[in-house]
């Protein structure tokens, strides 16, 4: 392609995920992206990124084509559709506004040109999006990265980017039409040969496999204070919340999307992290840095479905209303809540 | 009695609860008082004790007869035998040096003259000092109280000293026997008339029936960070976490001692702090200290006996799993633990 044909993204919230989203995209050279920052917004437009990355090596001043600090309203701008939205920001349906209305004013209710990319965790992040714009092609995109970002437009990459893409499945939209945008973007995310991603159509597989990793380790994680490496050293942490919980999701896999994982998962998935890496899961990160953390998609939904498909699940349960009570504390602290007496 | 024939009482462990046994006894002047400090020493030693009390009102360098900061060796040092010894240091068996080595310079293995009481929570206390102390009459003390000391040798307690005195079940040391003890104790810590302290010979019972708030609400609070009385307000988190905990309690006091709470404790427990009052139970203030918390005996005792009984007990199993993991950071955060790599 000539930069006339490169493709327009727009993504939103790049932090430490989307960060890195946007320089696989810009490195290929198939692509020109807009990010649209909230938090780290200042110091990227003043000194671009600071990124320190496995695949991509030490980069100062990294700034995408266009830095802007709110939703382009494509209406009023009068701005052609994007090629694609990747939403990367965390999800938090529980106590934020919803991401429909964040995407609105860049993804109009009728938008047939514009291919949406869920770069985010969890179950069920597409379901109201298939709802409100019922003829956009909506991407899944889980992403097996470590990354974080230590302060504002400072990202650190230790672990390599491993992105899986694949369509939802969609009620009007043909298969293949969806398959295509997920094969076109794969070739925009991948021309940089930096990473790796791959079009990956069981978007459900790839869910559930990952839920092993999120609904567990990430609350566990978060709820003792104890990373991900050093739960494996933990005196009893493995046998009596580790491999209980990840037992319930590969019981809950099979149970409500008819997903086998493969036997030995769990153990895997245990080591996915390096014992010596000190990995802190991202909601660990998020309840250190008082942040919400996104504990309804990557723990609620695939509890509530696997209850309702009649599986067990005791020990997800409790870390579930453990979350759940901690999310409350942080929006009293935001003073999202009032309080009687206060 | 006068002055000659007070009782001689040795106070281990005088932090919040200690301070105010250890007061409660002196004032009733029916008993001369050595306290064994460790954290707090230096200060109570130079400016005694700052006490704002609910039943005391305000005291300022308030010293019991005698402040040490080791435990008499009452045969290296020849000194009599106390008439009671009254523990009040925390319980941390799956950490610390035992309490019986804790003790055993002051009580000797043969002791039949002085009576220990075991000023501290949860179930199984008594074990080990029944069968390494075959002589020695035990009594259990619960404390209702609601006290804290914010910084060392400054107690605030904001509830008042509500103390049921029993005697544990012996093996061969006759009930009449340790019921007297347990009544003596009674008058001394009441003579003052400042508390409600009552004879309860029903120790069960009334361990039990602490350990509704103490195994629930206590590792509730301390993991969710939200104190006993804005529990309450937390969305879900009654009907998610505190009564499904409880109820396991209830039923496990049931099949483990036979114990029949009252129909209606779990209400009453989940109202027993003030709901403005954000108190923080102590396993809450301990780990916001960086100490260690007394899950075993509070709740890991009642856990593996309810189980044994064939209780089924998710929530508090989960709790548990929790407050172990938290406990190994805290041993880690110690230096007690060395990591690999580190």
């Amino acid at each position: 392609m000539t930069d006339i044909q490169k493709r327009s993204v727009l993504v939103i919230g790049a932090g430490s995920v989307g960060a890195i989203a946007a320089l696989n995209l810009e490195v290929g050279g198939l692509a020109s992206v807009t990010v649209a920052l909230r938090s780290n917004y200042n110091v990227v437009k003043e000194q671009g990124y600071t990124i320190e990355s496995c695949d991509h090596g030490s980069l100062k001043g990294f700034r995408p084509s266009v830095v802007r600090n709110s939703i382009p309203d494509i209406v009023a701008e009068n701005h052609p559709p994007y090629d694609y939205i990747v939403l990367c920001t965390k999800s938090v349906p529980d106590v934020g506004p919803t991401l429909i209305d964040l995407v609105k004013p860049a993804l109009p209710k009728d938008n047939t040109h514009t291919t949406l990319v869920l770069l985010q965790n969890g179950l069920n992040i597409e379901k109201t999006f298939l709802a409100t714009h019922p003829d956009t092609v909506v991407l899944s995109g889980v992403s097996l990265i470590g990354s974080a970002e230590p302060s504002p437009g400072y990202i650190v990459q230790n672990e390599p980017d491993r992105l899986l893409i694949g369509a939802f499945p969609h009620p009007s939209i043909p298969s293949e039409k969806a398959s295509a945008k997920a094969q076109e973007f794969v070739t925009l995310y991948s021309a940089g040969g930096k990473t790796d991603c791959k079009h990956s159509p069981n978007v459900l597989h790839d869910r559930w496999r990952k839920l092993v990793y999120n609904a567990c380790l990430n609350p566990i994680c978060a709820i003792t204070g104890v990373d991900s490496g050093r739960i494996r050293l933990a005196d009893g942490a493995l046998d009596g919340l580790v491999r209980p919980a990840m037992e319930e999701i590969v019981a809950a896999a099979k149970a409500v999307a008819n997903v086998e994982l493969e036997e030995d998962v769990v153990e895997k998935v245990i080591n996915t992290d390096p014992l010596e890496s000190r990995a802190k899961p991202s909601m660990q990160q998020d309840l250190e840095k008082g942040n919400f953390i996104e504990f309804e998609n990557l723990l609620g939904e695939p509890l509530r479905e696997g209850k309702f498909a009649g599986v067990s699940m005791p020990t997800l349960e409790v870390l579930y209303q453990i979350a759940k009570a901690i999310q409350w504390r942080t929006q009293v602290a935001k003073g999202m809540i009032q309080l009687p007496g206060q």
